[in-house]
C-alpha cells in the first residue's frame, strides 16, 4: 500500500543538511540561504520510450532518470542541491518495483552530494511513467546558457558520441564535476548537454545564439559503441553517422573564445577528454567540412518526440 | 512536433520577474536571493485516476494538476513562487492536448503569481500523464508542518468537505491566501490540507504529532455535495459519511492552541467559513463524538493508491 511505501522511503532515504523537511510532508522545505540563482530541471522518462521494462533492471531505469536531470545541471553548470521524484506505477508489482527504482538513484544522489527531498506516489492501470525535479546552485560565474555562443567561438566536446542505444543511455555519468571545473576556470559562452544527438544539440547552440557552425568530421569522437553499432545495423550507416545523429550520449558541447579553447584542450584538465571539433561563425545554419570535401550543410537529425 | 510545441510555449508563457531563465534552456534558473527556504512539492497526476480524459475538458485537468500542488503549498503555509510541468502525452492529438492543458494552468498560475518556468514535453503509447512541481517561499514564521500538533490544541477547518468528485475537484481553489493569512495573524501549530479525506488526513495529522484527536460530528460542515451524492448513491451513506471519507475537498485542516482558536472562529478572517470540528489529545487514535453517541473509534477512510 501506499502509506506503506512512503514510510519505507522515509526509513531508507539518507539525511542530508540542507533538507529542514523531507519526505513525509506535504512538501519539501530546503534551506536555500546561500544561494543566490536556482536551477530548475524537470524530465519524465516512461517505458517504451526512455526504456524497456521488460528488458531492463529498474535499478538502471531509476539511476538514469535521475542521471538525465543532473546532465540537464551540468548544462547550466549549476551544482546540484535537491530531487523531488513522482511515480506512475503499474498496480501489478508496483511496491517492488518503486523500491528497485529508488535503489537506483540513490548511490547516484550521493555521488553528487544531492538529497532527495520527497516525491509522490501513484498507481495506475498505464505502464511505467516516473518524473524527476532538480534544483541546482547557480554558480557565481551564472548559469552557462544556449545562447551565449559568439562568432569565431570554437565548439569543444567532452567525450564520445554515437552507439549510446548500446547501454551508454543507462550508465553513463552526468557532466556535472567537468562542467562546474570548466566553468571555474575557464570562459565558456554557452553549453548544452547533448541528449537529442550531437548535430540536433549543437544546431539549438546554434538558433538560440542567433548564428552558425561548422563542425570537422575529422575531429569528431567517434565511440567505440557507434561503430559497433554500425556494424551491428549493416545498414550503410558509419560509425560517425551514429555519432552526429544518435541522442543521449549526455556528453557536453560548449563554445569558448579560440585562445581560452587552445587552453583548455592544451591543459585536458578533466578525467574524460575534451576536443575541438569545429567553429561558431556569424553566418546561420549547420555546416560540415572534412578532408575529403569541403564545407557542406549538416542535417540536424537526432531524437524528437513525434505527434499524430 | 515537440520543437514546435516549445516554441508555442514560449511565446505564450508570461514573464515573471523571479524568472531569470525561462523554458527553452537545458534547465529554468529563478532569482531565490530573498528566499531562505524553498518549499517544493510534486503531484503527478494520470487518466483514469485524477481525471477521465474522455470526460472533461482537458483545460480542467491542466488547472487541476497545479491546484493540488497549490494546495500543498497552502497546506505548508508557503507562497507559491514558480511551477515547471512534465508532460506524457498520447500521440494522437498531443498537441492540442499540451496547448489545452497549458491553458486551463495559465489563468491559475497568474492568479496567484506563480511563475510557470519550464518543463518537458513526451509523447509516448501510454495515456496522458502529467507532474507539476511546485517551488514555494516558506514565510518568516516557517513551515507549517503535519507534525506540530499538541494536546488540547482545536481542530480547525476550513470550508465544506464530502461530494467534491461531483465537480469540487476540479473546480476548488487552492486554499493558499487563507493560510498566509492565519499563519501571519495567529499562531497556528500543524496544518494538511485534505486531498485523502478529511478522516485520513486528519488521521496523518495525529500520526505525525504523535497524539490523538476527537472530531466532533455535529460540527462538520458538510458540503451540498456531500448531501448530493448521498441521494444520488442511495447505497446508505449520509452526506456525513462523504463528508468525513471523501477525498479531494483540498480545505485545510489546523491545530491551534484553545484561545486562538476561538479568536479565528469569532473573527472569521477568510472569504470561506473556518470551523472548530473538533480536539487534539493525548491519547493517540482517531475519535468521534456526537450529541446522539458519546466518543467512540474513527475509522480513517480514504483514498489510497492500491498496488497487487
Amino acid at each position: 500500500m501506499e502509506a506503506e511505501l512512503i514510510a519505507e522511503f522515509r526509513r531508507r532515504i539518507p539525511s542530508h543538511p540542507l533538507v529542514r523537511v523531507g519526505p513525509g510532508d506535504d512538501a519539501a522545505v530546503l534551506r536555500m540561504a546561500e544561494i543566490d540563482e536556482c536551477a530548475v530541471t524537470v524530465d519524465l522518462l516512461t517505458d517504451g520510450v526512455d526504456f524497456h521494462l521488460a528488458e531492463v533492471d529498474p535499478r538502471r531505469v531509476g539511476r538514469k532518470a535521475l542521471a538525465v536531470n543532473l546532465s540537464d545541471l551540468a548544462a547550466m553548470a549549476a551544482r546540484p542541491v535537491a530531487a523531488v521524484v513522482a511515480l506512475a506505477l503499474p498496480r501489478r508489482d508496483g511496491l517492488r518495483l518503486a523500491l528497485e527504482l529508488f535503489e537506483g538513484m540513490v548511490p547516484l544522489a550521493e555521488r553528487f552530494s544531492l538529497a532527495i527531498a520527497g516525491g509522490d506516489v501513484n498507481s495506475w492501470d498505464g505502464p511505467l511513467a516516473l518524473s524527476v525535479t532538480l534544483l541546482g546552485a547557480v554558480t557565481p560565474r551564472g548559469p552557462l546558457r544556449r545562447g551565449g555562443a559568439r562568432p569565431g567561438d570554437r565548439i569543444l566536446v567532452t567525450g564520445a558520441f554515437g552507439g549510446s542505444i548500446l547501454g551508454h543511455h543507462f550508465d553513463f555519468t552526468p557532466r556535472v564535476d567537468e562542467a562546474l571545473l570548466l566553468a571555474e576556470r575557464y570562459e565558456l559562452h554557452a553549453g548544452i548537454d547533448v541528449s537529442d544527438g550531437l548535430s540536433v544539440d549543437l544546431g539549438h547552440v546554434v538558433e538560440e545564439s542567433g548564428l552558425g557552425a561548422v563542425l570537422d568530421l575529422d575531429a569528431v569522437p567517434i565511440a567505440p559503441a557507434a561503430e559497433q553499432l554500425a556494424r551491428q545495423r549493416a545498414d550503410g550507416s558509419t560509425g560517425l553517422d551514429h555519432a552526429l545523429h544518435d541522442g543521449e550520449d549526455f556528453e557536453l558541447i560548449l563554445a569558448a573564445p579560440p585562445d581560452e579553447a587552445r587552453r583548455i584542450v592544451a591543459d585536458q584538465p578533466l578525467d574524460v577528454p575534451i576536443a575541438d571539433v569545429g567553429q561558431f561563425i556569424a553566418e546561420p545554419g549547420l555546416w560540415q567540412t572534412d578532408r575529403a570535401a569541403g564545407r557542406r550543410p549538416l542535417a540536424a537529425r537526432g531524437w524528437q518526440h513525434e505527434f499524430e
